[in-house]
C-alpha cells in the first residue's frame, strides 16, 4: 500500500453511550478548527489561562493550582503518582474496581511502597479497611480513591475519605476521570491533594487531554522531593512554568488544537451553569436506572451512590453480550460499553456524559433495549422502560 | 470569572514560519472532524492500520514497528530512553544542540549512565569524537543523535552514525522531530533503532502526537529488559499489545481525533509522493537560503547539511530581534521563531514544513525581510532576495 485507496474518513456517525469516549459537541469540534497558534503567542497564552481558571472553577478550587496535560486519563493518573511519591515512599490504594488497581500497579512501576486495600467491586470503599491499613505504617504518604469508578459505575463520596486522609497526615490523591463536568467534585471541600481526569467523558471533548488538579500542599510536597520524578514529559514542577505565572518557561510544544477543544468544553459548561449540569447528568440517570429495571434489569451500583453519567445493567442471563450490543449498533446506531475486569460478560456500561446526558437520548436507548430484549426470549413490558423514564422527567 | 466573556476562540490567522507549530492543512482540519468513534471499534482499528502502514512508509522501514504516541515530540524522546535502556545502561548522548542536551537530561532521570559528547553547536557532529567515547566503554547500550537539530537547523547525515552504531553493538536512537516528513530518514537503511517525531513540523498536522518507529532489535532489547521501564504510560510494549496483531488490548482511550489528524496528513503526503514531497520542500529551503543571502545576511547551518524545512539566519548586528518580529507579525502577520539556547537573540529560524513550504511563501516572507530590515538601517537591494530566490524556483 502506498497510500489508503480512500480519499477521506467516511465513517458515519455513531451514538457513543458507552464509558467513553463520548460524542464530542459541534461546539468543541469548531473551536478546534481555530486558526493555529504558536505556543507562546500571548493570545494562545490568554486562553491556556482561561482554561486554568475554568478548570478551578469546575473542580472547586479557589487557589489550587489547575492545567490539562498534554495526554489522556492515564497520563494524569501516572503524574500524581509520579510527582506526589518518591520511590519507597507508602501509597495506600483503595480500589474496589479495574482503575483503583491501575493506579498501584503505575505506582509501583516508580517504586513506591504500594499497600492496596481490596474492595467489592460495585460496592463503596469500607472506610474501617482503609484506616486499619493507614494505622499499620508510620508514614503513609498518601491515600489514593477513584471517585466514578468506570469499571462498576460506583460513585465514591470524598468527604469521609478526605476527612480520614487529612487526620493520618496523608496526601488524597483521586482519580476524577469518569465524575469530573458530570458530578460535583470539590476539591478543596474534601481535602483533596492531587486530582485528575480526561476530556473525552462529561467534557464532551475527544481524548487526548488530562486535567489535573493539585493542592498547594501537594505543590509543596514535590517542591521537597529528593530528586526530580523519573519522568520529565509529566513533571508537573516543570508544566508549572509553562502553565502559571509570568516566565511561561517551553517545556514542550502544547497540543494546541486540544486546548481550544477544552476551553470550549468548558466554556460551554460553565455556560450552562454546573448546578444545572450536575442537575442534568443526575436526572438522566435516576430516568435510566428507573427505565432499566421497569424492564425487569438488575443494576449494580446500589441506590445511594451511583454514577448518574455510568449505568451499570447485568445481563440477563440468555442474553448474549456481544450479539447484543452488537444488534443495538447495526438496528439502532447506538454503542454501549461492555463490562471490564471481575464484570467481564456480565455487565453492560450505558454512558450519558455531556452533550449525551439528554432526555431524547435516555427514551432512544430504553426503546431500543425494548425492542432487542424479546429478541433473545427476555420479555419487557412494552413502553414500559419509556414510560418509567418519562414519569421521571415529568417530576420538575 | 464564571466564563470567559467571549463566547468563542476569534483569533486571526498567522502565517506560523517558525520552528514549529506549522499552520494545518484544510485537510487535516476537516479530517478531525470526523465522527467520534470509540478507541475499540473495528472501524477505528481500520484506521490505526492504516497509519502503522503509512509511518512505515514515510520512516523507510519494511519490518519495523511504527505508531503514534498519545503525547508530543517529548513523549518519544522520553519514550526512547525509557524503554531502550535500564537504570545504569551506559548511553551515549552525541549533542549539537538544545535538543540533544534535553535528551541526555531526560535519561539521566530514568538512572542511565549518560556520557555526553558535545560538538559545536552549528556543525554536524564529529564522527571520531563519538568513535572515542564509545571506546572509552565496555558495553554502549545505545547512541542517540539528533536527525534534524532544530535549534540549529542543521541536518546530521545518518548512515555513517548508523554504521558507527552498528559497528560498536550499540543501539541507535534518532530524534526526527524536524527533519520527519520533509526529509528523507531510511531507518531501516541507516541502522536505527528508535525514531521519533512530532506532528505539527511537517506533517501539517496539530502538536499532540508522538510518530515513531522501532526496529525488530530494539524490540528484543525491550523484551528481555529485567524489569519495566517506570513509565507506564510511554511503555512500548504495552502499546504495541494495542496497536499491532490481534489482540488489541486496552491501554489508555487514544485521542481518537488526533489520529485522524495524522491519518490525512500521511495520506496527503504519499499521494504527493514522498520524493516528491522531500523535493518541494529542498528546493523551497534553498531558494529562501539564495534569498536571504542576496540581501546580505549569514546563514548558520552549513551549504551541506541544511534543513530545508528550517533555514537558520544570523541576526544583522543593530537589528532588535524582539522589535523585528514583532513588526513582522503586526505588518505581515508572519510569525517566525527566535533563537534559543546558545544562540538566544543571534538568529532567527525560519521554518517551511509541511504545508507551508510553498514558493509564495518563500518569495512573501523574502519581499517582508526587504521591507522590514532598512527600518533598523539595514541596507538591502531592492527586489534582490526575491529576484534570487526566483531564479531558484525557475530551474525545474
Amino acid at each position: 500500500m502506498e497510500h489508503p485507496e480512500r480519499m477521506q474518513l467516511s465513517h458515519a456517525p455513531r451514538l457513543l453511550l458507552g464509558a467513553g469516549p463520548s460524542n464530542i459537541s459541534p461546539n468543541v469540534i469548531r473551536a478546534m478548527s481555530a486558526p493555529m497558534l504558536s505556543h507562546l503567542d500571548p493570545e494562545f497564552i490568554g486562553i491556556m489561562d482561561d482554561v486554568t481558571t475554568m478548570l478551578r472553577e469546575v473542580f472547586g478550587t479557589t487557589d489550587g493550582f489547575t492545567f490539562p496535560l498534554s495526554g489522556t486519563g492515564h497520563a494524569g493518573m501516572e503524574a500524581a503518582v509520579a510527582n506526589l511519591l518518591e520511590p519507597n515512599d507508602i501509597l495506600v490504594s483503595a480500589s474496589n474496581g479495574y482503575f483503583g488497581e491501575r493506579l498501584s500497579n503505575v505506582a509501583e512501576r516508580y517504586g513506591v511502597d504500594v499497600h492496596q486495600v481490596t474492595g467489592e467491586w460495585g460496592k463503596v470503599l469500607d472506610l474501617d479497611a482503609i484506616e486499619a491499613e493507614l494505622k499499620l505504617h508510620d508514614r503513609v504518604k498518601a491515600l489514593a480513591v477513584v471517585h466514578a469508578e468506570t469499571s462498576t459505575g460506583v460513585l465514591q463520596p470524598l468527604d469521609a475519605v478526605g476527612e480520614l486522609a487529612h487526620r493520618y497526615g496523608a496526601l488524597l490523591i483521586v482519580d476524577a476521570v469518569t465524575s469530573f463536568g458530570g458530578s460535583r467534585i470539590s476539591v478543596d471541600d474534601c481535602n483533596v491533594d492531587f486530582a485528575f481526569s480526561a476530556t473525552q467523558k462529561c467534557l464532551g471533548g475527544p481524548p487526548g487531554l488530562s486535567p489535573v488538579f493539585m493542592s498547594k500542599t501537594a505543590h509543596q510536597v514535590i517542591a521537597n522531593r529528593t530528586s526530580p520524578p523519573a519522568t520529565w514529559y509529566l513533571d508537573v514542577s516543570l508544566l508549572q512554568g509553562y502553565w502559571d505565572g509570568s516566565a511561561r518557561t517551553y517545556h514542550h510544544t502544547a497540543p494546541i488544537t486540544m486546548v481550544y477543544g477544552i476551553w470550549e468544553a468548558l466554556r460551554s459548561i460553565l455556560e450552562e451553569g454546573l448546578d444545572a449540569c450536575f442537575e442534568r447528568h443526575r436526572r438522566n440517570g435516576i430516568a435510566l436506572r428507573a427505565g432499566l429495571r421497569a424492564l425487569g434489569l438488575d443494576l449494580l451500583a446500589p441506590e445511594e451512590s451511583f454514577v448518574p453519567q455510568l449505568t451499570t445493567v447485568f445481563i440477563p442471563s440468555g442474553i448474549d453480550d456481544t450479539a447484543f450490543r452488537q444488534k443495538l449498533l447495526a438496528k439502532h446506531n447506538i454503542e454501549i460499553g461492555s463490562g471490564i475486569g471481575d464484570f467481564r460478560g456480565s455487565i453492560w456500561r450505558i454512558g450519558l456524559m455531556g452533550e449525551n446526558s439528554t432526555q431524547a437520548n435516555v427514551l432512544l436507548l430504553l426503546s431500543a433495549f425494548e425492542s432487542l430484549l424479546p429478541l433473545w426470549g427476555f420479555e419487557v413490558p412494552i413502553g414500559g422502560g419509556v414510560s418509567a423514564a418519562s414519569k421521571i422527567f415529568s417530576q420538575r
